[in-house]
């Protein structure tokens, strides 16, 4: 029974919005400013999930935290897709002529970096979290900054919409996935959906036979991404998710890929969301 | 024949170090702040070729780039591959604690998140160019702050290294390509690498039956990334790397792709670097 959750940044933030979404306003969130933080409080039984934003049409995978599942041994239990929109916003009164800097989280402002062209005047400065400095906006009264961050936080923060939508492309759809020390909070009926990890020797036609294993086992591919292991030349490691209709086509699946791999491993099944 | 080469930053960054060992020091540099700004100085016939960072082994692709060579219909015609290790560096007699800012390229800044953990008075504010920063703290003569960037650019500009090799994985390989308006700058004989890009409906065994063709064509992959079409769901892109022996190999095993796929797309034929 998952009742608290470890989300990256605070109250207002995205991984907030999707905490509510998925456990339907159902569980306490601890707020963390990293996925590290996030992790080692899942680690340490202070909370019982992660939410962990995973991947998006703009950047592709976070590799950094499908490397904190992978080197922790966590399992993802569930995923939600969340279309991630967002606003600039200021103190009440303030005009965008105004602002002189705008802290947000990196992968935000590289989000909004063709907005920011327009506003050569506006310096942009890494921070921990979007809505956190929404939060510190507020509680300071500061004037001359911005925050880039959701609706949720010009909500909670009583702030000032200046532009909306401010994302360069338009419809962001981001992944997050809900992530636990165990594997899978459902019953075997119900996964239709699985994060495996493999690697494999640089040998021509090894990944197409893995592939070929699992079009005959009736397994549909969501997702593949190859990465070299830069300790190991030559060698390659595989992100791939798939989706199935039946658990014991899956498990046929998977039985002869862990003999077909090196370093096969499961880092989830779960029951695929809709994007 | 190249003499102009368009790079993101400044001198002392690391795609001019790339520029100076791939074209052995025969080329004249422009110095570009953006990837976009590089990739227009091409288009408008200012310089014969772009030195682009592509993918490291943190954050995996760098799919805003491909975006670039995709979306402008340019070519990949060669890659080269660097260790990129960051110091940071100050003017001289300042020590660590003088430090209160720190200014650099975001793939920097997350490259060494873990050094700047252990010093957590020091604030990490994204900027355009790892070396632009270091000429800026010498040619302002800047106090308290410090850059991020290589040795070259601490020579360049004086600077004193406070700390060396600070990102937290230590061996650091990222892939650079060389990009033009046409494909292709060698004979045929000398290609034994290729960058393409397709789409493919969501079925079963489709990616599979994909793979076997290349396989059966003595195709080696060497990176392969799907990437959903936000636009259009169920619908993936997927961009593949090959290396081969034989170019008539190739070139019949792209003779099926491009039967097999949707939007095949041959995003560059050049010879491969070791990495």
């Amino acid at each position: 029974m998952i009742k608290t959750v470890a989300i990256q940044g605070v109250k207002g933030s995205f991984h907030h919005i999707v905490s509510q979404q998925y456990f339907e306003n159902q569980v306490t969130v601890k707020e963390c400013l990293t996925f590290d933080e996030a992790v080692q409080s899942l680690i340490l039984d202070q909370t019982d999930a992660v939410v962990m934003a995973l991947e998006n049409s703009i950047a592709g995978s976070i590799i950094p935290n499908y490397a904190l599942i992978d080197n922790h041994n966590l399992h993802i239990v569930g995923e939600h897709y969340l279309d991630v929109q967002h606003h600039l916003m200021a103190l009440p009164n303030q005009d965008i002529n105004d602002i002189v800097e705008v802290y947000s989280h990196p992968m935000a402002l590289l989000q909004c970096k063709e907005f920011f062209k327009k506003h050569p005047h506006i310096k942009l400065v890494e921070d921990k979290d979007t809505a956190e400095v929404a939060q510190r906006i507020q509680s300071k009264n500061i004037k001359g900054v911005a925050a880039i961050a959701s609706k949720l936080a010009s909500e909670l923060f009583n702030l000032n919409i200046l532009a909306e939508s401010i994302q360069t492309i338009k419809h962001n759809e981001t992944r997050f996935v809900i992530v636990k020390k165990e594997n899978h909070e459902i019953s075997e009926e119900e996964i239709n959906k699985a994060s495996i990890k493999f690697e494999l020797e640089h040998k021509r036609g090894s990944l197409a036979a893995m592939l070929n294993v699992m079009s005959d086992c009736k397994l549909n591919l969501t997702k593949i991404q190859s990465l070299p292991k830069m300790e190991t030349p030559w060698k390659y490691a595989f992100f791939i998710d798939v989706t199935f209709d039946v658990y014991e086509d899956y498990k046929k699946a998977i039985s002869i890929m862990e003999i077909m791999t090196e370093d096969f491993k499961i880092l989830g099944e779960y029951k695929k969301a809709k994007p």
